[in-house]
């Protein structure tokens, strides 16, 4: 509790590039101006030394691992974040906001990697316990949408289509099946016009009178 | 298969400086002299680069983890060592004896970490593929059974023993469970006599004509 309001767990998702560090950031700037005091972290990698050395490991392409062993090494990070940083710092009523939680394995390893979906969600209940987002704000890039997301495509198609897109696409069935949670913001307009258009989000949810 | 017979898969498993790693390589020396091919391998590391790395994050005291994060890190290790290492090799027709697998994190991070064991039993099902020893070999220390293991304990002592007594007592447990699959070998003799004895019981499982 901070001022006598529950602390919130807020995460970014969405492809790389697509600003959700940027407006992470931003989102904190705007929360520190009404005096709600909040923290800005990250996955992977967030959770202290040995996060840090899990996001090396899996970052370096010269290591090569199969999908479902990336999953395994995310997930040990996320329980790290979860029990060290994300659940401690709730408790002490400061708000939470993460660049990638949950979500991006589902998208990355699920959709982009082919790992089984039913798999991830039981590493998901074993590491986060209980641990799930408030809202989820989804940065989504509408040129690439354009480029072929929307489109119906046949057995083949569906297979073949790059990694990345599969990605993307997760994203949004993501957001359209648990539409309480997501909300997606396309990325078009200035820093500090997408900035205010998620704050607007977030106060409608959490800062009116009856939230 | 490999004249004729079928490739198998040895584990060895009991605490640190049983003997495993010596008498796997005993082993090694005796199938070479019946001319079967084999290899020995270990857990954690055997399966590359990223094993290597995740040994030394995980046996590093400085680097704090809790027990489930631990077995996820072991795990991971674990699905590229099936994958890339026992697989292919057992496949091929050659025989792997490996120094530790699943029965290890079912007791360190089981009963050693007090880590469920129901959680730990989901997490061998996802890497393992299936992949089940042949033949464990438990190397078990008399000397240390001695010294209370086999004792009755109150609530209290059972809470508090030690550490390693925990895993101790588990392996036991786990060979009396699985009988088929465990044979209990204790350590005492030299190394070539505790040899002789691990390669009877071999010879009698799969060596002869009816095996």
């Amino acid at each position: 509790m901070s001022n006598g309001r529950p602390s919130r767990f807020i995460t970014f998702e969405g492809i790389d590039h697509s600003g959700k560090s940027t407006q992470a950031k931003q989102l904190k700037r705007s929360l520190d101006q009404e005096g709600i005091r909040c923290i800005v972290t990250a996955e992977p990698g967030g959770s202290g030394q040995l996060g840090v050395e899990i996001r090396r490991l899996m970052m370096d392409s010269n290591i090569k691992r199969d999908e479902l062993t990336a999953a395994l090494m995310f997930n040990a990070d996320r329980h790290e974040h979860v029990r060290n940083i994300i659940k401690p710092t709730l408790a002490n009523g400061t708000w939470v906001i993460c660049d990638r939680f949950y979500d991006s394995t589902m998208a990355y390893q699920g959709a982009g990697g082919m790992v089984d979906s039913a798999i991830l969600e039981q590493l998901t209940a074993i590491v986060c316990e209980g641990m799930k987002p408030d809202l989820t704000i989804l940065m989504h890039n509408t040129l690439r949408e354009q480029r072929g997301g929307g489109a119906r495509l046949d057995y083949y198609e569906q297979e073949h289509k790059s990694f990345e897109q599969r990605v993307s696409d997760y994203f949004l069935e993501a957001a359209k099946r648990e539409s309480d949670r997501f909300v997606v913001v396309e990325e078009a307009g200035t820093i500090e016009r997408v900035g205010e258009r998620i704050f607007a989000e977030v106060k409608k949810r959490f800062l009116t009178p009856d939230s």
